[in-house]
């Protein structure tokens, strides 16, 4: 950020992040705390779907050929879902079996119990033919063991959740979940709700970072307000890089007397990778990482739009690196609702905005006034962030921009198709 | 289900869900704890943004009247953020001030440190005019105290965090978070990573269930495997209702002699609101309440598929209704990747398929084969499901269709635009 210095465009700094941050390592888990996180093998069928020739509805199991129209035959006994398959049919038998139950020997076909009737002591008679096969899932039809299940890579979601039980998987391996230290820097700061003097001002930067970061699935350590004095903060910077992946700390990074987390992040063993985006709100933005590439830190504007800005634009690629994702985050692309009357000017910038479906399909976006860098008020009705490029001129309703949805945005509900 | 009733809908089983369950009540939680659930309050700002006229930059503060190119002033002190203002300007002075920092009485506007230069000792002079109220950022310009922040209905994301702390509000009052106990039912099932025999299946709708409910924000209370015996289901059943708002078991609810599920319900004193709806997979869906509406259930098809269409489908209306939503969730409209070469039946049809951002906007979708309704293989691979009506004919490529997407499926990423 030095006067002469040309600052980044956001396209260079994400690639800066994402070339600098390397993958967490593989850690085992339960496969119930999983979620969210990435596969870190390749899962496979362990064994057929089903594993046995298994009935699909609840019945007789029995052998085809003698399971003509009005055949009556002798029941010996049941097999219930979760048993063994039994004894071997004898000719003219049956056996009642239950929906998921494995057929026993010697039967190929179940006939529905709706379509058999009782015909005296321990027989049944049946109100229908049956086809080989009929009402049974065959051992293997719907996989065959040792297929590919999921692929290394996958982001684990709830449904994974159950196909890692289905696999028979009590623990699977991930990418490990990052740790992020997150503080707020400045004397004028005082923590929520103590009750700040007029001439203070609430620490909400905190708050809002490890809110946003939790959205994304990261562990959060929060530490709170620390002082603007220099070894204090060395100090506290040092004890957060022996805990932590990623050092989120607000304020302190522009040009005046007190910006001490300029010069704490070093002489804390963070070097910078960059300092200043040309990026409006957000620009003294800087990226810092150890020298083992071990532990990455962002010093963020204090303002809390300049903050929210910076994090999402950069922290979240890093924290998706760290997390063992293919790609950054994905920008979507937005109609505007409304014409946008004021462009950009040198730098790219972000602009809340209201965020909803187009019934067609697609978004559209409602840029928000925002009254300054400060304002999270505006911020707090936006569902998203549009992203001008520099040097943007005003455009029509119905233009296309590139927009970054917000964490726990609501998006406006459709119907449901109804009949 | 009985032979000769209709079946409802899927729009009027949604319907019945919704005006059958109520939101929960409100509740005071700490500011920290709120994210994810609904504001039961409307937030005022408790005072003018900012509380006094502080610097926008950091400088030194003046009167603008003293304040021309060239001028020499005796500088008075400093004020750093977080400081009370500070003595009353005399003429001929200004004071050192930092962003943030609060003007002292008789300044109007502050010359950046950038535009003054050293003039001996205790003297700064002013490399360029100022203006009235330049770098000043005037008290209540940004918010009047009083003025509305944020409305009673709000769905609290992480935006809203940093927005309570800047409101100074430690705690704040919600709707409460939903309590849900989920059991799978079947003597057939063991416990993942217990071993299964080929004869048993693995319990994969318990973790499924619980880590669907949890991606919706709920608290889940899992209750493991119950046993396929009517006095047992009926007491873990009374013990879930003392504990949690809904309930959601999987199995034991089709027509056979061991689907106790359907028969423990009512014994529980949970009473049958519908049973059976006309969509597939998953159409014998149990909905049942208690007498004073203070706890719901769901009996979900044994079906892995089954499971996770009727809790997508039903059991996450009622969640979003417990947690006070205005809305029930919302279909969102995709076009088809390929043609849908086959339609649907007598039934609405839900199919699992792949989910992609078009590059203009909008979502597309690539339907995925599912082997049978127990494939959890498929929807493992899947972004959302299709939602057919009734007697849908072959679609070509590029028709739209409404879908939903499910939860922590990741999208295919977008550049960020490039300067």
């Amino acid at each position: 950020m030095s006067a002469g210095s040309s600052l980044l465009s956001v396209a260079a700094a994400v690639a800066r992040v994402w070339e600098t941050v390397r993958p967490l390592p593989e850690v085992e888990v339960p496969a119930g705390a999983a979620v969210g996180l990435t596969l870190a093998e390749d899962l496979a069928w362990p064994s057929h779907l089903p594993s046995l020739d298994v009935s699909a509805m609840d019945g007789v199991a029995l052998h085809s050929a003698a399971g003509g129209e009005e055949a009556v035959l002798e029941v010996a006994g049941t097999t219930c879902a979760g048993e063994p398959p039994g004894p071997p049919l004898s000719p003219g038998q049956c056996r009642r079996i239950m929906t998921g139950a494995p057929l026993p020997p010697g039967a190929d076909a179940v006939q529905r119990v709706e379509r058999t009737a009782p015909a005296g002591e321990g027989r049944v008679r049946l109100l229908a033919a049956v086809r080989p096969w009929e009402n049974v899932r065959r051992v293997g039809s719907e996989r065959r063991a040792g297929a590919r299940a999921l692929e290394r890579g996958a982001r684990l979601g709830p449904v994974h959740a159950g196909l890692l039980a289905l696999l028979g998987r009590a623990s699977v391996r991930v990418i490990r979940r990052p740790r992020v230290t997150v503080a707020a820097t400045g004397d004028e700061l005082v923590g929520a709700g103590e009750g700040a003097a007029p001439w203070q001002v609430p620490n909400s930067n905190g708050p809002l970072l490890a809110a946003l970061v939790r959205s994304w699935g990261a562990e959060v350590l929060e530490a709170g307000i620390l002082p603007d004095r220099g070894p204090e903060l060395r100090e506290a910077i040092t004890g957060a890089s022996r805990r932590s992946d990623l050092i989120l700390l607000s304020g302190g990074v522009s040009r005046g007397d007190l910006d001490l987390v300029t010069g704490a992040l070093p002489a804390a063993g963070l070097n910078p990778i960059f300092h200043g985006v040309a990026v409006k709100p957000g620009k003294p933005i800087l990226f810092a990482s150890s020298r083992d590439g071990r532990v990455h830190a962002f010093g963020l504007p204090g303002n809390p739009l300049s903050a929210l800005v910076g994090c999402v634009l950069f922290a979240w690629p890093a924290l998706e690196r760290l997390a063992g994702r293919p790609h950054p985050p994905a920008a979507l692309q937005a109609r505007l609702a409304e014409p946008l009357a004021r462009g950009s000017g040198e730098r790219e910038e972000l602009r809340p905005a209201r965020l909803s479906v187009l019934p067609g399909g697609g978004w559209q976006v409602a840029v928000l006034h925002a009254a300054s860098s400060a304002d999270l008020g505006a911020v707090a009705r936006a569902g998203a962030l549009v992203h001008l490029p520099p040097r943007c001129s005003p455009l029509p309703a119905g233009a296309a921009v590139a927009i970054i949805p917000l964490p726990g945005a609501s998006q406006e509900p459709l119907p449901l198709p109804t009949d």
